[in-house]
């Protein structure tokens, strides 16, 4: 899925709120006549208010229809509907912020959320003294300063690998955070904007948001390239989250097909018992 | 200047509605003490509702200050304000969706309307069986059907140089529907998108979604490549105007300084005697 997640309260469902979730549960539910309603959604990232995605997994159980159904949707011998046909009929009831780019039916195991072993990030931040093209305001940071990627791109090579990150993680009670940080790659787009990939295994909540915070004052000169590192090791909080609107979340691993169904099963574990 | 022109009713100051020009001479009437109050704004390209700009150029009289007046901007010795702070003054004052990205001091005879002897717009266009990309959907229009390039290019050909554009042109009493359209450039930027190029001495008003009106039924195979041209020479309107939302003014080109004042005066009078 794609999504703008400007006028979204976030991914999951909330009473009263407008998320993305919400709005696609609900165009799920308008199913063709004779075909079966998924039950609801596990997706991979559930990103925070504000957060845009590009590549967003998500997966529905559903029961296949006999192939005798009589169904308005082509079903195959399997009792599978088409699915062409299916994203076509949830986009039309989707609204223009949010789009159902593919759909395909899972491996046996697939969970969006335990199978994922890499998430990746994007980050988008302006630094022209005029603030931030208009066209991209909904998914670009006005940061105002001039910025170094070569700062951003040392500094930040102290952070990679398997770490705690509790310093760069809102603290939910239990959790763990220790996180394997594969990738943060800053590159100048152009003149006035940057741009920072970040790949993990996971991220704990505003993690991305929490690096790309410290990061930037890094860039622009206010702190050592040292700092970073400083803040990771001393596992205490030090800088300011980034705002929501300039992070997107651009895609989601998955290993083979074979391997889904143990490493679902593990992550399971690992999660509910950490 | 920049804008997002999806909360505008175009360009030109109108009663009671929210434009482009409107924003900016509230942000210019509220000058700091001790500056002069600029004139009305004139513009290189006004544009329509909807469509946006990246490289827009407008100009304003001023009167400049005596150097001994008390302001709160530092004025240089010729009276004139520092205009990078200025530029950060209105920007601001200005709502998000329009910025000012550079001020300088024109040239004498300048004029940002008839001085110009380029324009340069861009037109957007998404393919993808979904839609449109939901963070680009304010400036993307969402085509459907599959299109090629090479065939829009191909039909492009014949409509480039001085012709009789009435056919691709709104009709406005007495004007003048010749024009040189002198660049017209489809690419594909990913697999879900393209974009065209177009380029002119001037445009006449909804040229250029006109002529990808005409295109697109050609990219997408409806139509013929020599189809288009057809059109041109019949000097009668045969299909929709695209979209304003696709549409951005990108560029202005304007002579060397020399040749400012005699191509202004010369412009002038041919349109105000066509």
């Amino acid at each position: 899925m794609s999504y703008d997640g400007t006028d979204f309260s976030g991914w999951a469902r909330q009473p009263g709120r407008r998320t993305v979730q919400g709005v696609l549960e609900e165009a799920l539910q308008r199913q063709p006549p004779g075909a079966a309603v998924p039950k609801s959604v596990v997706v991979a990232g559930r990103t925070d208010a504000g957060v845009h995605a590009t590549g967003q997994v998500a997966h529905v159980d559903v029961v296949p229809l006999p192939p005798d159904t009589a169904a308005r949707i082509p079903v195959d011998a399997k009792g599978i509907p088409d699915l062409t046909r299916m994203t076509g009929r949830w986009n039309r009831l989707l609204p223009g912020d949010a789009r159902v780019l593919r759909a395909q039916v899972a491996a046996p195991g697939f969970d969006a959320r335990f199978s994922a072993i890499r998430r990746h990030y994007r980050y988008r931040v302006s630094d022209a003294p005029w603030g931030v093209d208009p066209l991209r305001r909904n998914d670009t940071l006005a940061w105002g300063r001039p910025l170094s990627t070569d700062a951003m791109n040392e500094a930040a090579r102290a952070l990679l690998g398997l770490q705690d990150f509790a310093a760069y993680c809102k603290q939910r009670e239990g959790g763990t955070t220790i996180r394997e940080l594969q990738r943060l790659v800053w590159r100048r787009v152009d003149e006035h904007l940057v741009e920072v990939e970040v790949s993990a295994d996971a991220f704990c909540h505003s993690m991305v948001r929490s690096l790309v915070g410290a990061l930037l004052l890094v860039g622009d000169g206010r702190r050592g390239g040292d700092w970073p590192a400083e803040v990771l090791a001393s596992g205490v909080r030090d800088s300011a989250v980034a705002p929501a609107h300039g992070l997107t979340l651009t895609a989601v691993d998955y290993p083979p097909d074979a391997e889904l169904a143990a490493r679902a099963e593990q992550t399971r574990n690992m999660r509910t018992s950490s």
